[in-house]
């Protein structure tokens, strides 16, 4: 299987560049018999979108999702979902400013030297737009798995050194969108809006960490030995642009903890087997619980600051560069539907090859 | 691909049950023509073995490796690579007392929900020996990477509240190896050995962290966008038995950090081109760069305490559960060569790969 | 991998039904630095299309090929190729009659029982016009394989009871271009075309035979056991609509044939080795051997014919049914660049594989 | 996927060399909880070994199977089954008549060029004796097959110029079983012999061909567009060796065919929907039918014959070259259980990936 696609039976194949003709995917092996709620599926790319409020880009484009395919009388049919987003105004810019240089932290330099050439308009295909396909692909994925009683909840917990975590609280999506940032709690979504505007305003860029909540999944989820639930949870979180950690349950606080604290007591839970604690995060031996699965992505800062860099160009002689235009001074809180999308992609692929387990 | 294959190119395909008859693997896509050295595999199987050291379990098997196929006078054919390990008086035991109880945090009681049946033999399949096929394959896969300079090396950073750690700091094999923690630092060293050993009075159990570092990698290997090297990588480590989380360069550090800081300029390393820094760890837009990669892998708690727990029998009625013999408290210093054999695989897998990227 | 991609390195990814938006594909794992012809593309999709000859169905669609990414400045990036092919009047048509009968050696019962609804238009993803996808990706494949000196040539060997065949004859594609049933020989094709009038007058359809001959392959292409050259080559003719049957070299004459008689003795062709005969077809032990690769895909007669045929109805209930409108009486002629795409396909992709064979 | 794994969900892993320490491979993805009976699968083995009557090789192996993993106390786990066959007296030969020479037909030329060395002890991996581990992963399969009522019987029914072909008789296992050839017609059976034992006389080889059915298959096996039901036969089919054709239901017959006789049509079955005839082979639109499934597989001679021929060394230098020691005549009748074995893998890997069709 090439690069540009994920899953084994529910898979994704994405593609598209920045300033192409469009971006979009196919996903094949979705279930048929399943009604599909295109508006939901615009709504997940909006939430994605640029532009949503004053701290984010204000690149307006409408990404208006297209599906081509895969879809009869508003039903899927078990043939492969191909769905398209038309770049607008693609050709509309200058990029000479950065046709040879190669921008510091970004895939420029390694994509240029793996290909031995680089489409510039925008970055690509290694821009954030490739997630559009991503978001699409999750939005299906996540109308199966709520037939299946599953659903996954992704927030802001982190920006800079601002912090808002509870281990395991869930909060509702209201709690969520109606903060600019994607942080449930008021008073500290405020504090990381304060500190992005400043960083705005500083020509800088801040990282932060998203957290992930997958409720209502059932016991048995995951593939030993090597695609384990988390394994492949951590290959979806990884794949993210500006993505650089994944833990899930305790994480890497576990490794600061003892056995006798970090285990999770087995109770009987009015008929089913249930666990007291949930430091294990929802995955026992690479297989879901039946606990709630908990996780967390950190990202780093964009790469791209309105400050003059040091750099060098395709010939490796020596730049100053300087990025034009607005971008996020953070990609966090946009990241947010990202990580839900490929979480919902690994869960619903789980579950299907779960049912081949048994005779 | 079933659950017990990694890899894609270079594919190993593991087998085996902690007392079955054996355990081993196939590695698949090996390439013709590299001289096998047998010992330098044995080597890195002794390093994972058991009773090592007096802070690990004294369970004492001999664990030697026998090659079965696709080498021929001593040099590789192409063909599949497949080995095993011979399992020793697996047959002595007696497991009555966890045969029908889910012993808490392991996977006795996820596994068995989903296939409905469990070797509960020293864990079956569940058990950290499985990791002896991850170790051959991996050592194979060092021996191809030696002849492109390409090295790596893995230790141990933090047990429990103890750390070392130097951000890029990469030491001897034998700085490592003479530690009985795998910690280079000798004074860190002996406080991690005490806390250990006092761990183990406890009767309990205790975490920590590995740091990996993989040097003399050519820019260019990674395949955007979903099998960039830190994603595959991540995939690897979070198969590992008792890893909680996985960052590459400044890792969750990153989400505190400011673009400017965190960005790494491009400079002219006389005549190719380098990084001042190397906050990215070594990839950037999922591509290998050239500069080291850097990468941390948390352990937990092993599950295994010599105390008394609650937990439930495979009715759900409420039992108490105390684990016989003797445990490793801690599996993070025999975690170091299994990290390490992780990161050959995907490293090797992702430069063969690369192969194919130009006409 | 799900059902609807082919290919390891070089990867089709298909989609689209015939009366739906659109059809089309994504080719992953194209190389880079590759100048593509879009005009060549859409010539071999003019040779699939319907209403080329008086022979062929009349349905007038133009079939136009829109690239949607992985091409910058007309040469492959190494990203993923997405192209699509709108559907033309989709809407218009009555399906009224066959909405809920199953027409006799269709795909309409197996994929209705399979997926529980089916898209009965034009016979939704079960169509030929599927074939589209393959022409594209073969299309754009074989623009990579001639750089490196590789060539396909298909044409027609048999039509019903018709025959040409001389074993390893290569025309020129004007020879089989200027023949509405591409087949090379004046005489024979022109009996053919008689053939197919006569079927087409007698409201019923015919089948036939397709040869393929692929040049200039280098030694070594095909991965042993499994997918061995030919295995690759059967998986993807027999992928095709109507197809029936494969064989390579002597094929199922080889059944009857003697060792000492179909043995290939082999030859010092001025410094390289060769082949005195080409029994093999250019393969030997699953992997070629230089010299050109024969093979032979059998296609049944079309299923849809304008005659009153016995039925079911989807309650199982029987039904008398005629198929409406016109069709083709043989799709031998147009499968002859199908053939030839799904055969560049699986060449390319061996041709990549073997980069990793040695170290 | 490396070239020597088969199967998506019920995936074979094979290694090797005729020569070499042991021959296996490893069962990943079969579903846990099913009793699996050891004698039989040896009895599989054995139907396939040399030695069998005095047409065959008279190499006289044991051929035991040693089951190493994936079982316990009888019954699969769902976790990898590993099995060896270990080779005797692998060391005895002496090679140094091929050592440096091509024999004509066989796999030495082109894998040694592929791979720039080869094992060439009996061929190494090239030799049929891989077919052991298809066996074996065979048998496992029809065992689980077996419990959903699906059975798979192949027979010979052409040597040389030598027919039995009734289109869809399926004869019992005792039929075939008691055929030195595996004929079940005693008349055409014992001609076949002879013309076996003349070719052996004559220092000659001889092909032929297999038939398989398969009865019991429900409907919607197959996965569309590219891993139909019979692409998949057609992969496996043409990745045994000395194989060189493959078709199902009428096969090459049906290109002289019309459609008005092709077709087939539907009927009540009883409250089931079935076909008058079965012309597809019990496949339509690549998706099983729940009729039998009915296809051939063309056999060359076997390459090699006692008698001498031209051919070249490693150089390129023209040498004589008469094989040594008493081979196989045909080896068809052993190929009879080879052919199953991949059957039975094909359709319960497509038995269990139909379990994720429908939401």
């Amino acid at each position: 299987m090439a690069g540009n696609s994920f899953g084994k039976i529910y898979q994704l194949t994405s593609f598209g560049e920045s300033h192409g003709e469009a971006l979009g995917g196919v996903v094949d092996g979705c279930p048929a018999g399943v009604k599909l709620d295109v508006e939901m599926i615009q709504h997940e790319l909006d939430r994605r979108r640029p532009g949503q409020s004053r701290i984010a880009t204000p690149r307006n484009e409408s990404d208006r999702v297209e599906i081509l395919s895969g879809v009869f009388e508003g039903v899927t049919t078990g043939m492969p979902i191909a769905f398209i987003v038309r770049n607008e105004n693609q050709r509309s810019k200058d990029y000479s400013n950065i046709k040879d240089i190669f921008r510091p932290s970004h895939a420029d330099f390694t994509w240029y030297s793996k290909y031995g050439i680089r489409d510039y308009r925008g970055g690509g295909r290694s821009s954030a737009r490739e997630h559009i396909a991503r978001v699409v692909a999750g939005a299906i994925a996540k109308q199966v798995l709520s037939e299946f009683g599953i659903a996954i909840t992704a927030y802001t917990t982190q920006i800079g050194d601002i912090y808002f975590d509870e281990y395991d609280y869930i909060p509702t999506s209201v709690d969520i969108e109606q903060s600019m940032v994607r942080c449930p709690n008021e008073e500290v979504s405020d504090r990381m809006v304060d500190l992005i505007e400043e960083c705005r305003a500083e020509r800088d860029s801040i990282g932060g960490v998203v957290k992930c909540c997958i409720t209502g999944v059932p016991v048995g989820l995951g593939e030993p030995v090597f695609d384990r639930c988390q394994a492949l949870l951590a290959h979806a979180m990884l794949s993210i642009n500006a993505a650089k950690g994944f833990e899930y349950g305790e994480g890497f606080r576990a490794a600061s903890m003892r056995g006798s604290e970090h285990n999770d007591p087995f109770i009987d839970g009015n008929g089913s087997i249930r666990t007291f604690t949930n430091h294990s995060g929802g995955i026992q031996g690479g297989v879901t619980n039946g606990e709630t699965i908990l996780f967390n992505v950190a990202f780093k800062p964009v790469a791209t600051i309105a400050r003059e860099q040091n750099s060098v160009n395709i010939n490796g002689e020596p730049v100053k560069f300087t990025a034009q235009g607005r971008h996020d001074p953070c990609v966090v809180p946009r990241a947010v539907p990202v990580v839900e999308a490929m979480a919902a992609m690994v869960i619903l692929d789980l579950l299907l090859q779960a049912r081949t387990n048994k005779v």
